[in-house]
């Protein structure tokens, strides 16, 4: 290649607008925030589907496919260099580790609203400033906050993987809504009460509010 | 939500194959690999465009979009719990801070690979092991290893951001292809000769793989 190649190559960067125009719909991260059991995960998938069958392009990130590569623990990376490789970068649930946790997250949801993608996104994400902090790094509209506000009462009562009742039993530590604290959005985009609806129900406010803000066509 | 919602969520899972369905071709990752101004990132570019006319959906990873937010350095992190969080997340350019710089890029490419996407990844990568933990972790046809193949006496000639001389001054410690080891594919999908060749004929080098492979439709 010629040096006139490699001078000029910024020329054929993709715009985001064209890339949106490709696909029909704008870039954005819906993030989903609340207790263990609230129905986050729930709602993103059931919306992930509505969104794939308007023709739309969407990727859910969730701890599914999340702590078992990007923030695996540190049992699950392999240590190339001695002991130090897995104690350093594996993440555990101290506090450092959390933040840590949601930051990448964050970083890899705004490479998918880049790409043009809705990414919804599904973790706890307890912590104020560590939200704020991703909608600080995106563009004015792309951060799409949704408190799933399922009172702690009913998230216990429900628990499918059983994990409220041992954090009463003392079993876990440090588990959110039991003995962490949760911080509630100060001013989310989106309120979802869940208690009486369904996921379709609750998915169909999210995609009612990408309409009227124009992230979906009409 | 009922608990019977929550027992049957997976049903609303949107399948890989409904997902390319909807893209019109595969999800992948294209994996380039070379020595610093080898032309990875002007090939990546140049490929990225012609797949957007094409109308087929690729996203561009490379130290423009990751460097400074998903594996920033220490000095880009905000310390919010003294000063340990940037220390112990921050990535600098030691061999495991390295190590974890390719890890963290191979999981995100694999994720923008399971939503449908072609990722286009442009990191020097220079240590096998790495590049093979990556290929491990997809599946098979999924990891297209690029090597493009520019002598380090061509690259160094170009040096279009002057590291090679730095290098050479002793500015920089580890330079791959100075004083540090570049480990070549063992066996890559590709393999591109870029001199005497535009960007736009390497591009087409690698859009002929993916149309062979069925990645693109014919």
């Amino acid at each position: 290649m010629n040096n006139e190649t490699n001078v000029t190559w910024h020329d054929h960067q993709v715009s985001r607008s064209k890339r949106e125009a490709l696909n029909g719909h704008k870039g954005c991260v819906v993030w989903f925030t609340g207790l263990s059991a609230s129905g986050k995960s729930t709602i993103a998938n059931v919306l992930d589907h509505k969104l794939y069958e308007m023709g739309m392009h969407s990727m859910v990130l969730d701890g599914d496919n999340v702590r078992h590569s990007l923030n695996a623990g540190p049992g699950m990376l392999v240590d190339t260099h001695g002991e130090t490789f897995a104690k350093r970068f594996g993440l555990g649930f101290s506090a450092i580790d959390r933040e840590e946790n949601i930051r990448r997250i964050g970083s890899v949801a705004q490479l998918f609203c880049q790409s043009g993608l809705i990414a919804l996104t599904a973790f706890i994400s307890p912590y104020r400033a560590d939200r704020d902090r991703i909608r600080k790094n995106l563009e004015a509209g792309e951060f799409i906050e949704v408190f799933v506000d399922t009172p702690v009462e009913v998230c216990e009562s429900r628990d499918p993987k059983g994990l409220y009742k041992k954090a009463r039993a003392g079993e876990i530590k440090g588990f959110t809504g039991i003995d962490d604290p949760y911080e509630p959005p100060a001013s989310p985009e989106l309120v979802l009460k869940t208690e009486d609806k369904t996921a379709e129900m609750l998915a169909d406010e999210v995609v009612a509010y990408l309409r009227e803000k124009g992230i979906l066509p009409a």
